[in-house]
């Protein structure tokens, strides 16, 4: 990969001055156009020790509107950054639609870093490559346009380099033991650069080798490569909106042609009586009370996710939930419509914000799976968005269940007539009626639509660090104790 | 303040059973009408051990919409909070307008628990105690309806309710040996709480003692608390809306009227040759880095204001910071117009939401002065408001000073010739046309009402821990270096 930056390549001190204003007049007129375009812009800035990433970084500030470049750098993790998923920190800085963002060092770091030290075998890296991979391909799915940069300089290039900074005491403070430390190391690290950056240079998110041996080279490659991947997305039509969906209700299946579905194979005449409920839930709750206790010792968080039909009694179980734990310990986050900051973002990010610290828990009432549930039958994600939608949850709780979080999700099913009870029920209770809306009563109607997305999320959903726990709650009593119970007995096991 | 929650009030059952159906529907249908008030609420409480502020959160949250409830619980700070101010974290956890938060533990908890185990003297509790009020009073000011709940409970009863919970399983984790010992303080919190809540009961922000006894007289007076005050504001007319100002711009003052402002007295002359400049800047750069590099390793931050007029060269001047540190290290924050979440708070809480943690700089380009000078000259802001913006923003940058930040606020003047002659020249060259706009020129019409109300900001903000750095900037070089040079004094004086 890096035959192509060592050749020498240098550009005339003339010619740079007269490009450099054409080149700054278009990257501001491409990034005047951005703003009310529906994609953000990513550029990763990555290469060499003294390749001048941070000379160009700076540039890049001088040439387009600074106020509207976000700009992070990410040098090891803060303590806040350790107790939450590696790229939990790289999800909260990603720009808005219509923004620039300017990472400084990467998810590349790492990896590349430890690699070299020996400290992963080569078995470690390949699987952090492919959660790249799928994380880059997961931004530019959403419409991101991603520009990864790798600033290469020959070893001689960058002996040169270190020399010169060392030598002007105005640069002298940019050159430290560790760089030289890897100097020493150019062989090694050549030789994984080479081969990491192989293999994540992928048809969405190809890798940009610029020479760094010539300042001018590298910032004219750069700035015009730049603004001919901006130039030619904008051009690009935009990908059709989606909407409400217009189609009838499917016709009710013939009887005989109905398939019998995961949620059909639920016993749903479960049933607990009062008398063993009112003994058996404080029993569960203090339970459960010493084992999130002892989690939060371990420093292991929970995240629990609810999903189900409306009036499946997700909130009351939350509260049995939250009543067993020390308020200071818990947070439910409500999933309602998503505000203008998390509408400009990937429809992870809203999630990802809201991840622990160490010793929590955390419980979404809904989640991300709207996505492939509301979204999907109502049509406000495209068919495309709602069907790669699987893989990308798939890869999102595999990171939470690496990291270390106790994962639980759980999907309360009862029939439509024990709904339709409930909803009726609801609406004569003066301080329930709020929680009957119209939206509840066009959902029930769209039941079988729902059905089948439902039956197909746990289909592709229920993997084997992440299953979902089916809940039978046509008796609340009994769904209310399996939640306890189920939750207990994953503590147990993970502890 | 306690003898009125030491009457042994309690409620029957069966009048309790009556109640709750009637407040429970008319608090939700309170929450409801505040979805669209332009107001927040902020329900604190506190109180003693056993006292059941749990339980009290608990209800609320089964009482009204729970999803449009934010509880959040301070304990110990975090790592991530305990770098910053202490009431960052206050300020980060804010509901926002239409919106109700439940405050578990608060501001008063660490200024009682410290005098109360003696770690603090009476002279640092009164300091504690100013902050706490002027805090509450930004807050009320601003439209937010503050209830602040204390729950006592006499020495016997709360013996009796912690011996109650360590007897029964179920509760006995409730109750730890932190809540003994502070059972056996009982005397020397009374004399404090009692001290402290008298001090902080203030017309607007008073407190709300409950006695903690019978639970059901809790519950209910908390709930019929929550709900008169929360209607009573309901009704309210609103503040009359602000808007753009419809007055006509000043006439010019007459020769002789005019006085001499704290801006006219700059030496508007000063230059530096560009042979000075070219040998100053690295040399002032190279010392700034070295400094910065020293504040990192003592953990010290920086935090830097920019204001002046248009075109008076503030990004250049930050650009010229920039690049003598690592990109790692600092963050610049452009402030243009706030986001929804933003416009949903007051408007310190989007820059204290940007407060550094330990060893980095952080730059406003633009600032929370925007309150005290656009918004007062545009009538964005009632004078009301604009007016005591003032003191708000003393007592804001008072805690960056005590909390450690290195602070400098820097204000950059020029003639109005100079800046004609930089928009006609900016507006000649292609890739700067996007830094003028038809509001640069409409500011510039404006000239005298900012020039009021920037020698009113001098005034009434320039005080001995926070003072204005004037920059004389009709020479750019000489501007440039002024602040470099003032950044490494004051960190050489800090340090």
């Amino acid at each position: 990969m890096f035959e192509a930056a060592e050749l020498g390549r240098k550009i005339p001190r003339e010619e740079y001055e007269r490009e450099v204003p054409r080149l700054r007049t278009a990257l501001l007129q491409a990034q005047e156009r951005l703003k009310s375009a529906p994609f953000p812009v990513l550029i990763l800035v990555n290469g060499a020790d003294g390749a001048g990433k941070g000379e160009i970084v700076n540039l890049l500030h001088e040439w387009m509107d600074p106020r509207f470049l976000l700009t992070y750098a990410f040098d090891r993790p803060s303590p806040e950054e350790a107790e939450r998923p590696e790229f939990w920190r790289f999800w909260r800085a990603l720009p808005p639609k219509g923004r620039i963002g300017i990472f400084f060092g990467s998810w590349y770091t790492r990896p590349i870093l430890q690699r070299a030290y020996g400290e992963i075998k080569r078995r470690r890296l390949e699987e952090d490559l492919e959660r790249i991979r799928s994380f880059e391909k997961t931004l530019v799915d959403d419409g991101a346009l991603l520009l990864k940069f790798w600033f290469h300089l020959r070893r001689k290039d960058q002996k040169r380099r270190l020399e010169e900074l060392e030598s002007d005491p105005a640069t002298r403070w940019r050159v430290t033991k560790l760089d030289w430390k890897h100097f020493r190391m150019y062989d090694r690290f050549r030789t994984i650069c080479e081969d990491v950056l192989r293999r994540t240079s992928t048809g969405e998110a190809p890798w940009h080798v610029v020479e760094a041996r010539d300042r001018r080279w590298q910032a004219l490659t750069v700035g015009r490569t730049i603004l001919d991947l901006l130039e030619r997305r904008l051009a690009a039509p935009p990908p059709p909106p989606a909407g409400p969906r217009r189609d009838p209700p499917r016709p009710p299946a013939r009887p005989g042609e109905r398939v019998v579905s995961i949620l059909d194979r639920l016993d749903l005449s479960r049933k607990v009586p009062p008398a063993k409920y009112e003994e058996e839930l404080p029993r569960l709750q203090g339970r459960l009370n010493r084992l999130v206790r002892r989690a939060k010792e371990h420093g292991r968080s929970a995240v629990l996710v609810f999903e189900g039909w409306d009036a499946a009694g997700k909130g009351g179980a939350i509260r049995r939930i939250a009543a067993a734990l020390d308020a200071r310990d818990y947070r439910v986050v409500s999933v309602a419509a998503p505000t203008e900051e998390e509408r400009a973002q990937h429809y992870l990010w809203r999630f990802w914000r809201h991840l622990p610290g160490a010793g929590r828990v955390l419980v979404f009432d809904r989640s991300w799976y709207g996505r492939v549930l509301v979204e999907r039958v109502e049509g406000f994600a495209r068919p495309e968005e709602w069907r790669r939608a699987y893989a990308e949850i798939n890869d999102f709780e595999d990171q939470l269940v690496r990291h270390g979080y106790v994962f639980l999700k759980f999907f309360l099913h009862l029939s439509p007539r024990e709904q339709l009870r409930r909803f009726r029920e609801r609406e004569s209770v003066p301080w329930k009626r709020f929680k009957i809306t119209p939206e509840d009563w066009r959902n029930r109607a769209r039941w079988d639509d729902y059905e089948e997305a439902v039956n197909e999320m746990i289909e592709r959903t229920s993997t084997p660090g992440a299953p979902w726990t089916l809940v039978e709650s046509e008796d609340k009593r009994h769904a209310r104790l399996k939640i306890l119970r189920t939750f207990c007995e994953k503590l147990e096991e993970e502890l």
